[in-house]
């Protein structure tokens, strides 16, 4: 509009400067193209704000701001294969929205392949690190169950959770208050369907789905009637609490920031490491059974063979040992 | 300028209308506001058009339609850890664009595990099948070297790369000729990092790379200088022509296609069977080092336990074995 000021000024100088006579008919057409130069400025000044506001989004799922959390809580340890299935649970993890690794490393301090596994994953992050004390470690030769492994990460994780601090890379931050979502312990060796995360994300309190390939069977699980947990089918020890494998629960966010004293018990039996923290939490008939109720397997106990090393050992004595700049 | 004659024609009109004196001096600003509004309807235009020119794409990734295709060959047999190894890898695979899974099953017909996994992976796939001769068939016990497994399975998916048809499942039809792509052989047990394919995609004759885990060492691979393959790191039979793993190497299609009888031979000895083929494709001077000239691990051969199914067995014995009904 500022720029049709100079037109009235002109006319009325003109105006000003005849000498004699009629006064000339001249100022409706003057005023005429004075608002129609207003309105075009007007006009231009729209389709400038129209070219400014930023293009319609593309076709999309739902934004991933209305998702619960998924809050993967994955105890690791030093070892030949551990890159390996850190890198294949990480790109599993990375087809799944809304979703936060929490990645434990028994450990006195972060590893440079971790840290460096976390930075290239692109996945949203927590870093922690805990060493196992020396009494729960399992020795040379000693079988698994004699000391279940992973308990003092997995209570690392949950104390994170509940802002109790340690994170040493990634986000540092616990989720703030209010926050909606689930927590699941993913050991670093199994198979996850990308399926399984989404049964487990609307979780309300505890839900469960069977497992493949454990306990010595082609899998364990809840028994269903009616949509609720009625038993479970496990070969070992079926009077146990929870009869369930750590890959066939998940547990909501909220309900573990209720229950502050809910962990992992490194003194439990044999089997009874799940029931340890479930005790606090939930009980057995208030499960809910997710997975098509418990009739499909998304989750699969798999286990990687320790890799032998025999030739490694005889070129290393012959000084030709492979690269140790070389990662693996 | 449609819009400013009639200001000029009202111009004229009034002017005619005066009866004396000397004519009024409103002809320069008039028509400095036609002048004004002939810019203005002009910037009017330009901004219109500029509003309906469409948004600029998103920042993307190169038009796959632009890349060279990965055909991912892989051997599969059935056995207890048969799908989540398959899930695992189809979801490792559907991380790669431009990618064209052809999955070969070791059976007489096609199973539906398997192509109800290929019909639920999104992946581009074509189904094959062969059943491997009863006389190459590793028998109860012996050891897995005694007949290399999935030598069937990959001819029968370079068959098929050739135009001699024979998928049960998925796209039937070879690549169209001239299509530019490579083939990579990719067992169902390794891990695979999602950047190797990236590593491999513009191979020309054939390119190679380290393989994590194997041979008993930390890793397998050519030694580089100057940009060339002059060696191989291994421990058993360097002399070998080309003491590479199945895993460590891409092969261009074209040059698969320019040599018709070049497959892998299944009476080859013990760690021949790459040499196999590769010898007639491509002198070992001429490999093309991939993977930062051999320095990155980006492919382990990790093996997956056999399962153990004592429970299994006691519980079936009971009438209470695990719902067969359920697929794992």
């Amino acid at each position: 509009m500022d720029r049709t000021l100079p037109l009235m000024q002109r006319f009325r100088d003109s105006a000003t400067a005849l000498s004699s006579g009629q006064p000339c008919d001249c100022l409706p057409p003057l005023r005429a193209a004075a608002e129609q130069l207003r309105q075009k400025d007007l006009r231009i000044s729209q389709l400038q704000a129209e070219l400014r506001r930023p293009p319609p989004a593309p076709a999309q799922p739902p934004e991933p701001e209305a998702l619960p959390t998924i809050y993967v809580v994955t105890p690791t340890y030093a070892r030949l294969v551990q890159k390996a299935e850190l890198v294949r649970l990480s790109q599993t993890l990375s087809l799944v929205p809304r979703l936060h690794w929490l990645l434990v490393e028994d450990a006195e301090s972060p590893t440079p392949l971790v840290s460096g596994l976390l930075a290239a994953s692109g996945l949203l992050f927590t870093h922690l690190v805990v060493l196992t004390p020396k009494a729960q470690r399992l020795r040379e030769g000693e079988p698994g169950w004699v000391h279940p492994r992973g308990v003092e990460q997995r209570n690392k994780a949950l104390d994170w959770l509940r802002g109790r601090g340690g994170a040493v890379g990634g986000e540092k931050d616990p989720p703030p208050p209010g926050t909606q979502g689930v927590v699941y312990f993913a050991d670093d060796d199994n198979t996850y369907s990308r399926e399984l995360f989404e049964e487990m994300r609307w979780t309300r309190g505890v839900s469960v789905w069977p497992v493949g390939l454990v306990g010595g069977l082609r899998f364990e699980g809840p028994q269903v009637q009616d949509g609720r947990v009625v038993g479970f089918h496990t070969a070992w020890e079926p009077n146990r609490p929870f009869p369930v494998d750590m890959a066939g629960f998940a547990v909501a966010l909220p309900l573990l920031l209720a229950k502050p004293n809910a962990q992992f018990d490194s003194t439990a039996p044999r089997g009874h490491l799940e029931s340890s923290l479930l005790s606090h939490l939930v009980d057995p008939k208030d499960l809910e059974p997710r997975a098509a109720n418990c009739t499909r397997v998304l989750v699969w106990h798999t286990r990687t063979e320790k890799p032998k090393m025999k030739q490694e050992e005889q070129l290393q004595r012959q000084g030709r040992g492979s690269d140790p700049a070389i990662e693996v």
